[in-house]
């Protein structure tokens, strides 16, 4: 949610230029994207996000990330792609850093998810894993199950200050984790960070998803976890199972779940829980009070992965059938 | 440089219908404009600027920025104005705050500007005093002569830390400013912030001036001056004097000076240096390091009003006639 790198002028318009794209008409940085900085670009032929790669994103990556949208847009999916310069390149380099041109993407997030958004959610998602198939490129997963132990490792003796107790419900549930964790889930694409601030909206109907650069081959029914711990719990941390079935039913209707996946759904939920409590309780204890970033809350992950704990099928989130 | 409030989908598709500007396509927030949240809007009618008023604004001044706004574009001055809802208000409220929607000025600032630039400022500053003339309101200069000595008392006991000797050379400096300020020059409304990062060029031509949250009633003399200060110098802190005549040929070519003014311009100068020496320092000092917007650094200002005290008429900044 900032602009981390400043581009003068005469390098944008340099840039720009060797694309083709006709004058710039506007520029300005928006709030968008945690990972990099992000400019509304407009030129004579159109709108456009400037991306400039700060370096929580690898270098290495990046052909993955800008492969994949390409692949995914060219199957149907609504997401931004990279435009190509005179030279056919799409990733350049941009005041030292890593930097793409994407096209704009037109709607906006939903700040209160209802039932009808969930439903939506689900079909993209299940689009979007039917639509990986046959990428050419592979990405693991950073953070899954074999990430969380060596995140936890590097706070793990400053956990309780989060919250007392903290320390203890990680450990224990690492320890579950590793023992239930399901090995042989249908697997592929993921975007493994489908939160509401990356799906846009235009009068109720996905417009478009975003923000692919957590994007990784991992289980399905993992992303969907995902999406139930971003999506389906209410202000007050509630979880609310109309929301679920609306998951549910939008992703079937698209991708049948198996039966191992319908198993494995309370499981996979607590990893989901698990993997955002340990990605935030590491930011809360690493970001100033006064960054430009603000940390999230890790108790409301807490207080999630708590619920995924009583929960013993996939009835109990929505999947009835 | 960043947005301070959070706007929800659902409060902003109310908000934009009450104008009757027909759906909301894109909606972000944008790194520009300190005092206030800004935001990128588009709809099916156009595309405009929602800024949302943060407590720096004064409630009671927004009527005169508004108002003022309106009167220089019905004069020919490029600018962004706010849009009417359909009830006929600018002023509204969203979020809790003062909000108002404005037209989308196309063009981008520019980073390091040319002698050509400086022309062009001078001659938008000269049209923007014109067109001044016959606004109804007044708004005296809060951060005029009269404010500068009550500013500095507020860290005038920690301006060496910035430092050393800063705090006598502010000291005499107010001294002389108050001994030898010019008290009857042509005054009307000033911008009094025109800097590099407020006035918009397309392929070298100013397109649109913004951000007028401290324009107010002054001496136009001063308003030169302040561009002077914000236009003329290197990034070495030398003073350009090819960009100073470039600057008075531009604001000549529109308003011509008279001998009052030509002759208090270094006087001018120096209590424009001051004046951002003055908010820099006190933004120094109360500014903690990791704050949302990062200072700029107030030891600019002493150099430039050091080299401003060495100048004893006008021709030293390059105005010939």
């Amino acid at each position: 949610m900032a602009v981390y790198t400043e581009v003068p002028d005469d390098a944008l318009i340099a840039f720009v230029e060797s694309y083709g794209l006709g004058e710039v008409t506007a520029f300005k940085g928006i709030a968008e994207g945690v990972e990099n900085s992000n400019f509304y670009l407009a030129t004579q032929t159109g709108q456009y996000i400037l991306t400039l790669y700060e370096k929580r994103v690898a270098r290495g990556d990046l052909p993955f990330f800008v492969g994949l949208v390409e692949h995914l847009a060219g199957r149907g999916v609504r997401c931004p792609v990279p435009v190509h310069d005179k030279a056919g390149q799409a990733i350049r380099e941009l005041c030292g850093r890593p930097a793409a041109i994407f096209t704009f993407l037109d709607g906006m997030s939903v700040r209160r998810p209802q039932a009808r958004h969930c439903e939506q959610v689900g079909r993209t998602l299940g689009a979007l894993h039917l639509a990986g198939a046959g990428f050419g490129l592979e990405r693991p997963n950073a953070l899954g199950l074999g990430g969380w132990a060596p995140l936890f490792a590097q706070f793990e003796d400053q956990s309780d200050g989060i919250a007392p107790g903290l320390g203890d419900l990680i450990s224990r549930e690492l320890e579950f984790l590793h023992r239930a964790w399901p090995g042989d889930l249908p697997s592929g694409v993921i975007h493994a960070d489908l939160f509401p601030d990356n799906i846009f909206f235009r009068r109720d109907e996905v417009s478009g998803v975003i923000d692919f650069y957590f994007a990784c081959n991992d289980a399905f029914g993992y992303d969907i976890a995902i999406c139930l711990n971003a999506w389906c719990f209410e202000q007050d941390h509630s979880f609310n199972i109309t929301k679920g079935q609306a998951l549910f039913r939008g992703y079937q209707a698209v991708r049948r779940l198996g039966d191992a996946e319908r198993a494995a759904m309370p499981v996979l939920a607590r990893g989901a829980a698990l993997r955002f409590l340990l990605t935030r309780g590491y930011d809360w204890l690493n970001t100033s009070s006064d960054a430009l970033v603000q940390p999230k809350d890790p108790l409301e992950y807490a207080r999630r992965l708590r619920f995924h704990q009583s929960i013993d099928q996939a009835s109990g989130f929505g999947l009835i059938q």
